[in-house]
């Protein structure tokens, strides 16, 4: 038996998991997801926050193992990557000084704390390594769409690990394999420039009057709770407000434009979204000779429902596979924390 | 004679113009602006900051009349435009109790407070009006291109006012005479969702990490100083930050691409900027007879130069005029608020 701790080090979320493993299929998960959007706070509270995570989820149990996968360092909150990769991880080692830390590469390696400061760049935004590798364990040969809060990974996997032409960030936009639009966070002008009102298409305002969350609350896609990032106006996540939110993307307001004016334009948007995520999955298809509609495609994420699966059927794929459903694990298995945390305990068992 | 104050209330900028006025050729004007967004600051600060610039302004002066525009009604400070202009002007009315208070409406005429607050719809954001009567003053009929740090306004003036088809702002927005595009603090995706490098063309974040004032910076058109709204992280208004921006947006650094390759993505987004507005531009001239490219253009705001010059020029126009330079009134002369209070200077010496 072994207890391991996994850290997703977002720009936005920190995500954690703690693992009692006994086995494959003997094993205890206990998760965390903290909002902490990480230009808003000093980097002094960044400690402080892990600490809370550990005591709240590993409690007095011992720790053996920490994995750790990080996107954070893409934040403005660093002036290069190479300073916010170095931020996080002597972070964890001050944190856990004595146990072993591994962090998960493009290489599809785990490599110690000191590999990674040296080769910062294999370990950057590398979390969609630990979900694709956990997922090539299950799909030895998919396709991994994965929507979360705010990016949507498009991950061919094959012999059981990622395949992508990309391994950075920017590699995998030019490629259609990482596209930045989200279930929660994406912002209404990078959807769409122009929203039908009134028979007519009328261009918006950049301000940062509404989020995508709006439309997928009001379209009944999203829980209020699930609307865990904070809304645009600093209002509730309520219909009421999520509509007077929208209006404001046209310069109007409740008052100017009717609710069903309003649903019309949350409809368009979401059309538009799909379109976003379907044009990447085409872009990735249509790249490569080893994958097509035959081949497996597993949706996880936030968006998997209402965004992932209907690209999916859209574009005509034959076999869809929700992973939730599919591992009987609860919602956030494909977090790259639990990912993480999961591939770190078999590799443990193996040795 | 006669001393007046001109406000323009914005909801990111407020700027203040006090007027003494002798006649129609000899006047001072003092002006001031103070970056406010409204949705970041406590309601109760309004009226402290108008009053610190009646006194940066009118010193110990005997103020006679007040003028007001305003648009900060359509900022998420305020649920509705409704509540956002009963709230700037009973704040007006506790500030100058005594004083006449002049606020202009869409029909080219100045309301009272108690007829503003009935008919709130026709001075909510009207501030446009103010600049289209003053600009018609000289130029009775012209096409006036005002680009400002946020907005485009596109107005055909005619007999001296202002000849639009859309009179509130998303009907505005619908004719192309608002454009919700400006010189500072355009973000990137409300310009383009792609931009090229390597040869390729790569999707970019959604995140706010440059607005187009860091492109404007890089390019020379604005300094520093003109740079007057906060940066996307914090950080300098210099070109070094400004590149690391800029980096962001394809969720890389400066350390992963080039300075050459920043300055191709800054030209690429400047060109689509132009596009944009050049667009609205062909749309207002397209949909009425009465307007052609003989008609004399008239350009101002902070993007008069290197936006509105550059497109009228590219478009065809054959008579452009700078409003600073035809008027040898420094800089700010087309702001609503020195508008606004030379207009109410006017009619006081007519009557």
């Amino acid at each position: 038996m072994v207890n391991i701790m996994g850290f997703d080090v977002g720009g936005v979320n920190i995500k954690g998991a703690f693992i009692t493993h006994s086995s494959k299929t003997d094993f205890d998960i206990k998760i965390c997801s903290k909002y902490h959007p990480m230009w808003l706070h000093n980097p002094e509270e960044f400690p402080k926050l892990l600490q809370e995570m550990i005591t709240e989820l590993a409690g007095d149990h011992l720790i053996e193992l920490c994995g750790i996968t990080l996107t954070a360092e893409v934040s403005d909150a660093y002036f290069t990557k190479k300073e916010g990769v170095t931020h996080i991880l002597t972070t964890f080692s001050k944190i856990f000084p004595q146990i072993p830390k591994k962090i998960i590469s493009i290489y599809n390696k785990f490599l110690s704390i000191t590999e990674a400061l040296e080769d910062y760049m294999a370990v950057a935004s590398a979390n969609w390594v630990a979900t694709a590798l956990f997922v090539g364990r299950k799909f030895p040969k998919c396709l991994l769409l994965d929507i979360g809060s705010t990016t949507t990974d498009i991950i061919p996997i094959a012999d059981g690990i990622p395949d992508t032409i990309g391994k950075t960030d920017m590699d995998r936009l030019l490629n259609g394999e990482l596209i930045y639009t989200g279930a929660l966070r994406s912002t209404i002008p990078s959807i769409a420039h122009k929203v039908p009102i009134r028979g007519k298409i009328c261009p918006i305002s950049f301000e940062k009057f509404a989020l995508i969350a709006d439309v997928h609350l009001l379209l009944n896609h999203i829980t209020a709770d699930e609307y865990s990032c904070d809304t645009a106006d600093g209002r509730q996540k309520t219909n009421q407000d999520a509509l007077a939110r929208l209006a404001r993307i046209i310069c109007a307001d409740i008052e100017l434009i009717s609710e069903s004016e309003l649903y019309e334009i949350a409809n368009y948007l979401y059309e538009r979204q799909l379109d976003q995520i379907a044009e990447g999955l085409r872009q990735v298809l249509t790249s490569r000779e080893d994958y097509d509609l035959t081949v497996p495609i597993v949706v996880t994420g936030l968006g998997r429902d209402f965004l992932a699966k209907k690209i999916a059927k859209k574009i005509g794929f034959q076999q869809i596979f929700d992973l939730q459903e599919k591992l009987g694990i609860k919602g956030a298995v494909a977090s790259p924390a639990v990912a993480i945390a999961l591939l770190l305990a078999e590799e443990y068992e193996a040795t």
